[in-house]
């Protein structure tokens, strides 16, 4: 097979079909989401049987536990696939919608219409339900979509495609609004990576090494979801069992994910009370616990503490440990934060409003909160309905992306007749 | 010299001191634009004896004329760069500016800030006013600027930064907020681009190759100003005399700029109304047309028209030349200008409202117009008080770029005490 040609031809397809996209109605592109979900529904048997080859390989090649875990999929797990492809046909279509308006002097009348980027490339790795929320948002969005899944899941993906281009088919749109990369040779990234001439953004998700060697490789623009080492700082006003809930929710809620709280940082005024209780409390729902030097004194050796080194300001865990530091004041926070962080989600508990609006201006973050947990860094928890990732970039899209982060503007101007002086 | 180290130290020292843009109050940052106009306009004589070294070397060096013309300041151009500094003071800060709001059913407040995007390095040919324009946007939307002027102006340029300098000093601002590249070696350009560690963002202004060649070159994002093929359509209903008053706006106000009209194309029904008095018109100023064949069978003799090849409707001319093409209908306009334009600028003069509707929503472009000159899409123009180039990208800024696209967004979460589920 000859990859180079093979990707070309669907990045060219893709081109070639992203201007019917750009310009189906709402309902048309509603009427194939929801096409979809049917399908998918009842080809759940289908859906499994490829799930269930794709694991048996998986486990015969040894992959690891937990990634085989990601891949599984059951009735519960396609439903909820169904479920959220009927969640973003209810999204309002963001296409067309217009954004600020001002009228000039010389009467002409300037405002900015929200488009479809244009064509999506996805690459991602093991969770089968990318590849069908991948395919829903950037068709919503008016894109066409060029999706690479992870070669252990391509049995599943495959039968999910199928579906999905039956539904696109029913709403009368071009199958090839959504392709999905029928190879597992990765020469196939590498090529995806150079189609400047087709494709207009390139979308990873995945594990931080995947996704640096695709920045590094990539001639088209990346939307990039690096690292989350995400911080509470609790303010030396904090409300200290708020604080405690904080902490807790963002460690042992769910601790792989990228919003769950890796660093705490306490004011040296609080630290004598809160530090004892919320020690143990983490150290009872097994979490380790790294602390500097202040910490390990107050707390004694009530509680096993690790000393930090500077790699641990710096260690995005995804597990069950945190760093602890005492900080003298709001300031050194922020600078620690600044310095040593992902600038990914940052909270800070605070009754002191002065100190909560300093923080949330000078954390250089793609989400800065008040009084509330990292765990709510997401998209469905923002309200954008759904969300297709979220960057660690700083332009175009910052944060969770959902619908309008798969868009962009362009300007209209409308007259009567002006010309230039 | 170690061109590598000294581009580093230059980089790493815009990021360190770049947090400090980020949080300087509107007042301080318009205080250093005053004092950078004042004291420009009073080392006039000081800038212009730097300029007329550089324009000595330069037809010493047998430079074109247009762009020692280009390059050549005067007590008036120097005014000009400093009345910019007060407009760019006038203009209300983005950094800090608040977008949209929505409370969740938990009670947590979603908004998001405008911050600055960063370290942010420009590369630019020949007028030296860029030097001053993007020092003062990048400055005053709260980033740190590294600038690489065109060799040919390095002395205007060191003058030229020389005052910024003090301007800054002189609202206690770090001084290298904004750095100028002072090696003319071109192993400068190559080194910036490879600073991902402490520049977000290049934008080149220059020729196509020049942009080329940086945006493949860059590991940095770009925000590319390529070429402006710029279209008009003249539909079947337009008001004839408007259609010729943007016509010859278009094409003949100033030909050598990206908003220029380069290709008209002309509604079959009008075609033999409109074309030979057009045709006559732009004629009269010097203007070459070439034309399909339908055009020269209805304008006849009368004019001289070379037959248009398929490269013409891909060419932007930026001279005395234009295209002209008649058309079926509106679909087929559309049709031609999304497949042979370059997505700058395009207009539609009709007098049909549903048509105007249509040719907004289906042109590809960064600037799609009804009823005016193609001339005004400039971020003067739109109202954006000054702008650091036009976009053809897709991402993060499209079109005129002023304070608003040196800027990024971040998410801000208040709440009391939530935590997830």
């Amino acid at each position: 097979m000859d990859i180079k040609a093979y990707v070309e031809s669907l990045a060219s397809r893709a081109r070639q079909v992203a201007v019917v996209g750009s310009q189906a109605s709402s309902q048309q592109k509603n009427e194939a989401l929801h096409a979809i979900a049917a399908l998918i529904s009842k080809s759940t048997d289908l859906i499994l049987e490829a799930n269930a080859l794709d694991c048996a390989r998986a486990v015969e090649r040894g992959l690891e536990s937990p990634l085989i875990e990601r891949m599984t999929l059951n009735v519960d797990r396609v439903q909820s696939m169904c479920e959220g492809l009927v969640q973003v046909a209810e999204l309002s279509d963001p296409v067309g919608q217009m954004v600020d308006q001002n009228q000039r002097p010389n009467g002409l009348l300037i405002s900015r219409m929200r488009t479809p980027i244009g064509v999506i490339g996805m690459i991602y790795e093991s969770r089968p339900n990318v590849t069908v929320d991948a395919a829903a948002l950037c068709m919503k969005a008016g894109n066409a979509a060029i999706l690479r899944g992870g070669s252990e899941c391509i049995e599943t993906n495959q039968a999910l495609a199928t579906q999905i281009a039956r539904g696109l088919e029913a709403a009368a749109l071009p199958i090839q609004l959504v392709q999905l990369i029928e190879t597992t040779d990765r020469a196939a990234v590498g090529q995806l990576l150079q189609q400047t001439a087709y494709v207009d953004l390139i979308i990873p998700r995945g594990g931080k090494s995947l996704i640096e060697r695709i920045a590094a490789e990539s001639r088209i623009p990346v939307l990039k979801h690096l690292d989350g080492n995400c911080h509470a700082f609790i303010d030396a006003s904090a409300d200290l069992s708020m604080a405690s809930a904080i902490v807790m929710n963002g460690k042992t809620q769910r601790n792989s994910v990228c919003n769950a709280l890796e660093s705490l940082l306490v004011h040296k005024e609080v630290a004598p009370r809160f530090l004892p209780n919320i020690v143990r409390d983490l150290a009872a729902e097994g979490v380790e616990i790294r602390g500097c030097e202040v910490t390990r004194k107050i707390v004694g050796s009530e509680t096993l503490i690790v000393p930090a080194t500077e790699e641990d300001w710096r260690t995005e865990y995804l597990g069950p440990i945190i760093s602890v530091c005492v900080v003298d004041d709001l300031g050194a926070a922020i600078q620690h934060i600044n310095r040593f962080g992902s600038h990914h989600t940052e909270t800070i508990v605070t009754e002191d409003s002065m100190h909560a609006d300093r923080f949330v201006r000078e954390i250089d973050s793609s989400s800065v909160m008040v009084n509330a947990s990292t765990r709510f860094a997401d998209g469905f928890e923002y309200g954008l309905g759904a969300e297709i990732g979220i960057s660690t970039d700083r332009l175009h899209a910052r944060g969770p992306v959902g619908l309008e982060g798969l868009t962009t503007l362009k300007w209209v101007v409308r007259g009567a007749g002006q010309i230039r002086q």
